[in-house]
C-alpha cells in the first residue's frame, strides 16, 4: 500500500476521500455519507481516475442502499443519478451495472443487498489494490538499475486506490532501489502531474521533477531518460492506446530517441470489442480549461479552443503493455490472445 | 503595417508601448520617457520579444542622451545599465553597442548625437518592419490555397515590431486571401501563444484556435494542418535551431506526419559563428515559471522544476528556413552562403 490512500470504506456509514481539488495547496478528507455527496464529488472531479471512480460509483450505490432504500427502484433511482455523473467514463459505468447485478444476487432482503453492496465496493477497492502490485512489479522488472524514468498525467495511488498503474511502476522501482529520478509532466490542460503526480511522490521520498510538457522531448534529447511510462484510458484490439492529451507527443518523441515507451493499464482497460484507435471516441472538453488558469483568464474571452481530452497512440509507437498478466510486447494480438487465455480477465470487468 | 503596433517612437521624448503583462486583459500604453522606465519596462517583460527589445533598448539609449546627457561616460552608464536588463538578449546586446557607435561617430557634440541616436532607433524599427515584410511575403508564397497552419509562442507584432516573422507570414496569406485559420499552440510556462498570439490574431480577424502544447500532435494526426511555422531566437552555422521551449517537439510530431515544418527568422538570427546547436547555451529560468500560474500555486512549494526557456531542433527537421532574402532549404551550408553573397546581411546586425 502506498503512504497515500486517497478513499477509506467505512461499511454501513460511507467513504472517506482526498479532496483532490484542493491539492496540492491543502491535504483535506471529506466524508461522503449519501447519494448526493457521492454524486457532487465526481461531478466536481475531487475525486477522478478511471479506476477510483469504479470503486466511489460503487461505494455510492452501498450508500444510497443504506440511506434512501434497497428496492430495485430505489437502486435503479441511483445508478441513474450516478451515472450522470461522468457520462463517458467507463469504469464507473461498468461498477454501477455491476453493482446492480449484485443487489439482485443477493435476493430481496434489503440487508443482504446492503451487505452485499458493501462487499462489491470494497471487494473492487481490493481488486484493483492487487492489480496494480503486479502491474507494478512486472513493470519494474523492465527497468534498468538507476533507472530515471519519464511519466505523464496522474496515474497513481490518486487515480486508483491502490499503488497506481505507470505511478505504481515507479513506486515498486523505487522500493526496489532501481529508481534514480521521476520526471512528470505537468499535463495542461489540468495539471494533475504538477498538483497531483508531484505531490504524491514527495509525499513518499521520490525524486521528482517537473516539467512543461513541450520540454519533454527536450529532455528526452540529453539521453536521461531511460523509460516513458504512462497509463490508459481505453486501448483497441490493435493495441491503439488512448490515454490523456499529451501522451502521443511523448510516444513520437520516445520513439525518435529510441526511448521504451511503455503503457502501463490493467486488462479492464483493454476494450476488444474496439478494432482500432479510430474507432475510441474523443471527448472535446470545454474551452474554459484551457482559457481560464487558477480563476484567471489566460487567453482573450470568446478564445476558439481545441481541446481534447485524449489522444490515441498508435499501436506500433508502444514499446510494451505492462498488464497485471505481464508485460505484452507488439504485436499486440499476443495480448489479446493472452488475456483470452488467461482465465478472460476480461470477463470479470 | 498590422493593426497592432506595440510601439511608437516619439523623437526627442520616449516610446510609447504596449504593456505586454496586461494583455489579453487589457490594452494598457506607457510612455517610456526616462532610463529607468525603459530598463523596468524590459525586466517586467512589459515588452519582450528578441527584435524588439534591440528597438527598445535602441530607444533606451537615445531616451538616456536626452535626458542624462550625451557625454561618453554618461552613455557609457546608460549601456551598462540597459545591458542589466536581460544579459542573454542577443538583439538587445547588438543594439547597445551599435547605438554607443552611432553616437561616437556623430562627433561630439549633444545635439548631434541625440539626433543620431533618435534616428538609429528609428531606422532599426524600420528595418525591421522592412524585414518582417519580406519574410511574410517570402513565407506566405510556401502555403496552398487555404492553408491552415500550427504556429507557437508569440512571433508577432508584439515581438518584432513589424508583422512579425512566423506571425508576419499568417498575416501575410491572410491579406492574400490564402489562410484558412492557424492554429496556436499556449506555449507553457508564460502562455504567450494564448495571451499575446490570439490576441494579436483576433484583433485583425485572424480565425485563430488556442490549444494546449500537449495536443499539437492530435491536431497534426488529423490532417488538418498544412504548415508549422515557428521563429528562431539562434541558428547554428548547420541549421541547428534554438526557439522557445516546445518548438522541438512540433518539429519531431511534423516530420512524424510529414507536415512541412518552417523556420521564420531574419538574417540577424543567424550566428555562423556558432557551429552545431549543441553550441547554443540554453538558459534555465525560475522554477515558479512553472510552479505558479496567475499568482497561484500549480505544484507543490519547493518543487524541482526543469525549465529551460528554450528548446534546439536539429537541422534535419526543418523543411525551409524562411529569411529575408528568401526561403532556403537544406542542405544548410545553403543559407550559409547566401547570406555571404547577399552583401553580407550579418554585417548589419
Amino acid at each position: 500500500m502506498p503512504d497515500v490512500v486517497p478513499l477509506h470504506i467505512i461499511r454501513g456509514v460511507g467513504v472517506r476521500v482526498i479532496d483532490q481539488t484542493r491539492l496540492p495547496g491543502e491535504l483535506a478528507e471529506l466524508l461522503l455519507a449519501d447519494l448526493e455527496a457521492v454524486c457532487e464529488a465526481i461531478e466536481h472531479l475531487r475525486v477522478r481516475g478511471a479506476p477510483l471512480l469504479g470503486i466511489v460509483a460503487a461505494c455510492g450505490m452501498a450508500i444510497a442502499s443504506q440511506r434512501l432504500g434497497a428496492d430495485e427502484a430505489t437502486l435503479a433511482f441511483a445508478a441513474e443519478r450516478l451515472r450522470s455523473t461522468r457520462p463517458t467514463a467507463v469504469d464507473l459505468h461498468r461498477a454501477i451495472g455491476q453493482a446492480l447485478e449484485v443487489a439482485r444476487r443477493a435476493g430481496t432482503d434489503p440487508e443482504a443487498r446492503r451487505t452485499a453492496l458493501w462487499e462489491f465496493a470494497e471487494r473492487l477497492l481490493l481488486r484493483q489494490r492487487s492489480r496494480d502490485l503486479a502491474m507494478a512489479r512486472h513493470g519494474a522488472s523492465l527497468l534498468p538499475a538507476g533507472a530515471t524514468v519519464l511519466t505523464h498525467c496522474n496515474t497513481g495511488a490518486l487515480a486508483t486506490g491502490g499503488v497506481g498503474t505507470a505511478l505504481g511502476v515507479v513506486r515498486e522501482a523505487w522500493r526496489q532501489g532501481k529508481l534514480a529520478r521521476c520526471f512528470a509532466t505537468e499535463t495542461r490542460p489540468l495539471l494533475q502531474g504538477g498538483r497531483l503526480t508531484v505531490w504524491e511522490l514527495r509525499e513518499e521520498g521520490i525524486p521528482v521533477t517537473l516539467l512543461v510538457d513541450g520540454a519533454a522531448p527536450s529532455l528526452l534529447a540529453t539521453g536521461r531518460i531511460d523509460a516513458v511510462l504512462v497509463g490508459a484510458d481505453r486501448i483497441a484490439r490493435n493495441g491503439d492506446t488512448a490515454n490523456k492529451v499529451g501522451t502521443y507527443a511523448l510516444a513520437i518523441a520516445a520513439a525518435h530517441h529510441g526511448v521504451p515507451f511503455y503503457v502501463v493499464a490493467p486488462s479492464s482497460s483493454f476494450d476488444l470489442a474496439c478494432p482500432t484507435g479510430s474507432a475510441i471516441p474523443i471527448e472535446q472538453r470545454a474551452e474554459q480549461e484551457v482559457t481560464v488558469v487558477a480563476g484567471r483568464a489566460v487567453a482573450p474571452a470568446g478564445t476558439e479552443v481545441y481541446n481534447p481530452a485524449f489522444d490515441v497512440t498508435p499501436a506500433e509507437l508502444v514499446t510494451a503493455w505492462v498488464t497485471e498478466v505481464g508485460a505484452v510486447r507488439p504485436p499486440f494480438s499476443a495480448i489479446a490472445e493472452a488475456l483470452d487465455d488467461a482465465g478472460s480477465p476480461l470477463g470479470i470487468h
